[in-house]
């Protein structure tokens, strides 16, 4: 018999109608006359009631967790979760329990330390209230995706194995390469620039990998980039406005495929603006009171700059625009009204940087200055720099971090509980 | 002046409609009393006419590449490509060309041997049909996306740095990982596995990595794998039928959004035929006239195949399933009715080897088992071999490479032509 989903029951059943369910055993609950099991797929959860005596007993060997494939009758049940439930059952053991599980995963809440959760992801990530937080983070994914490609976007892949005339020495995992050495990739930028001269708009659903020393809840050595870049742009606020819209096609996409999972997890979805607040770095250092020589903002400024943009205009989103030069990569494009400025943003989300970009250089010969006055041996950037020789388009981008920006959405203390294998300085496996 | 798209003239001609579009100079021909330019951008291109003498001038400054904005009249013209073009142009270079390009971008064809194409890959992607066969990629990305969201699949993205606890130590590329020795992921294999036991059907798009010592025309070091792994299915048919409607959707894809890709390219599509063909590993070794001890199928083989099944069922796929167990990885799941073989299966694509799919083992004692039968330890699998041991559905899936199979659908001669930024044990630039 063609398998059904659990959620599908209401929509199959008839009278005397026979179907057959697969998942796990999520929970069986004995009393005294009637065993009622709950079974789990990836659609949601099917009450099944077991009435036999023998049947009672068999069922008793079917731990939490077993894999089954359930066939019988479908009824009505105004007390059953949904409306409906299986009566009559026939349980099939698909694969059997070998050890106890390390959590229980019937309990509404997970009741483990993080550590415990990672240790274990393949199972604890069977939990739905941990499996909501990836539906989520998959949602983010396709709805960039889907807004990118109507928008004139060319997906593409760049490769993560790179030389090491890349942005930034600094924290970079080198790698034998046939017995000489290479890097992984910190970020596709360099490639994704060049690739704006071929397809003008490109964008990038991959891996980066960040060579972090330190042990903190707001960074990995390997996270998923969402990278986006554009040609024939005027400036960076055009990177911004294509950013704005990104954001608001992936929050529509979490709407619309995983709402069940948003009330599970209780969360407020932000309304992104229609215009996402702007404030220059200048005045952001005097916003929050700090030295005027600052180059950077500290986290105790993004926070305060937060609590302002969402008072000052209702939003939880701020971008910062025109960080000092000194602070940002050689490739920035300065401010032209003022150089010591560039025509870069950071956003801002509930006080915390989600997304840095802006406006790139395209003249070669402002490469090969920038490149010269950071002590950038211009050699070493040799087909990169051979592009920028030969007509790029003004042109800007920028890249969010996938498990910040789930983290940040559904306020979660650790940026670890939302990769599925997290990688940090401590933790390879599993 | 809002940008008009140069595909998009026919659309927004009405009488002395003025315009901006923004590109590429890709062609200029001066003849007595005109010059016309034709202008690239991703969406086509545009010819320009100059005819005022000053202006003519002006443009021979703007040699083939520069990126340049223009403004001027479009105008109905039979004889234009497109029947359309403009007129009284005002041009504003955006950026120059600093030096000679080292391939005519202009010509019809590219005339360059591949390394010259890779060696310059930045400027020779420009080429209309360099650039095709990435929007064929591209497309089937997306179609292998859209078809296995519509089926129920959940993405997913694994990490690619990983302990020494994986399908095998051959050629995998080792990393130093804070001091310690990780590995660069051959695939996802072991995690999509597991994750079958959450999600219960999972995809994945990502880079994986092999330490590839020969330098042959089908391998790279990094290339994109398309994985798929599904659960609660009854053997390696059930996984079959879902990369026969993954290629279709794939193609599919490719047809609605690369048509005049595929006519530059003069690509024959294959048909996916409802039912591929399906021959046992020993009948094809009878078929090909090899001795029946043989453990797998050589390259000659295959082609035989190829042919074989073209003429026998006009089919350009055949599976050869139940290859023989000592040839397969330890999580390979056995022939039922004879185990000498397995429920595995290669895809052969014009006889060439496209996907390598199967049905794994699901349950934790069968697992000890192979790895004890292979000499591999247990204990360095160990959150797999837990999951293993915890319900894990029965499950299978395959694994597509993108290159191979653009390189196979374009008859490409050398996989290196169709990655972006290839990688070789001779090539890590650009």
């Amino acid at each position: 018999m063609a398998r059904t989903l659990c959620s599908m029951l209401s929509s199959v059943y008839t009278a005397d109608r026979q179907v057959t369910v697969e998942g796990w055993v999520h929970r069986r609950r004995r009393l005294a006359n009637v065993t009622f099991v709950v079974v789990r797929d990836r659609s949601g959860t099917a009450q099944i009631v077991v009435t036999d005596s023998s049947a009672r007993e068999r069922v008793l060997a079917l731990s939490e967790e077993t894999a089954v494939r359930v066939s019988g009758t479908v009824v009505e049940n105004d007390h059953a979760p949904g409306g409906f439930e299986i009566v009559d059952p026939v349980f099939v053991a698909l694969s059997a329990v070998a050890q106890p599980l390390p959590v229980e995963l019937w309990r509404p809440t997970v009741k483990a330390t993080l550590p415990t959760l990672l240790d274990h992801a393949p199972l604890t990530w069977r939990h739905p209230t941990r499996k909501a937080v990836w539906a989520i983070a998959a949602a983010s994914m396709a709805g960039f995706r889907r807004h990118l490609d109507s928008a004139g976007f060319t997906e593409v892949a760049t490769p993560k194995i790179v030389d090491s005339s890349t942005e930034s020495g600094a924290n970079m995992f080198a790698l034998n390469y046939f017995g000489s050495t290479a890097y992984l990739a910190q970020s596709p930028q360099l490639y994704k620039q060049v690739l704006t001269g071929v397809f003008e708009r490109v964008y990038e659903v991959g891996p980066v990998f960040r060579a972090e020393p330190h042990d903190t809840t707001r960074h990995l050595s390997e996270y998923v980039s969402l990278d986006v870049e554009l040609g024939f742009i005027e400036d960076h606020r055009d990177v911004l406005a294509v950013l704005r819209s990104t954001l608001a096609a992936m929050i529509d996409s979490i709407v619309r495929t995983a709402g069940p999972e948003l009330d599970l997890l209780n969360t407020e979805l932000p309304i992104v603006p229609d215009q996402i607040p702007i404030v220059h770095f200048s005045d952001a250092l005097k916003l929050v009171g700090a030295d005027p020589a600052e180059p950077d903002l500290a986290p105790e400024h993004e926070r305060a700059l937060g609590v302002w943009a969402k008072e000052r205009f209702g939003s939880e989103f701020l971008a910062v625009e025109g960080y000092p030069a000194a602070k940002r990569p050689f490739y920035t494009h300065p401010q032209p009204s003022d150089n010591r400025w560039t025509n870069s943003f950071d956003l801002l989300f509930r006080g915390l940087e989600l997304v840095t970009g802006g406006q790139r250089l395209h003249n070669q010969v402002d490469y090969l200055d920038a490149m010269v006055a950071r002590g950038e041996d211009p050699v070493r950037y040799g087909a990169y720099l051979e592009a920028m020789g030969h007509g790029m388009p003004p042109h800007g981008g920028f890249a969010i971090g996938l498990e910040r920006w789930v983290a940040r959405l559904l306020m979660l203390e650790n940026i670890r509980a939302t990769a599925l294998f997290p990688r940090d300085i401590n933790r390879l496996r599993p």
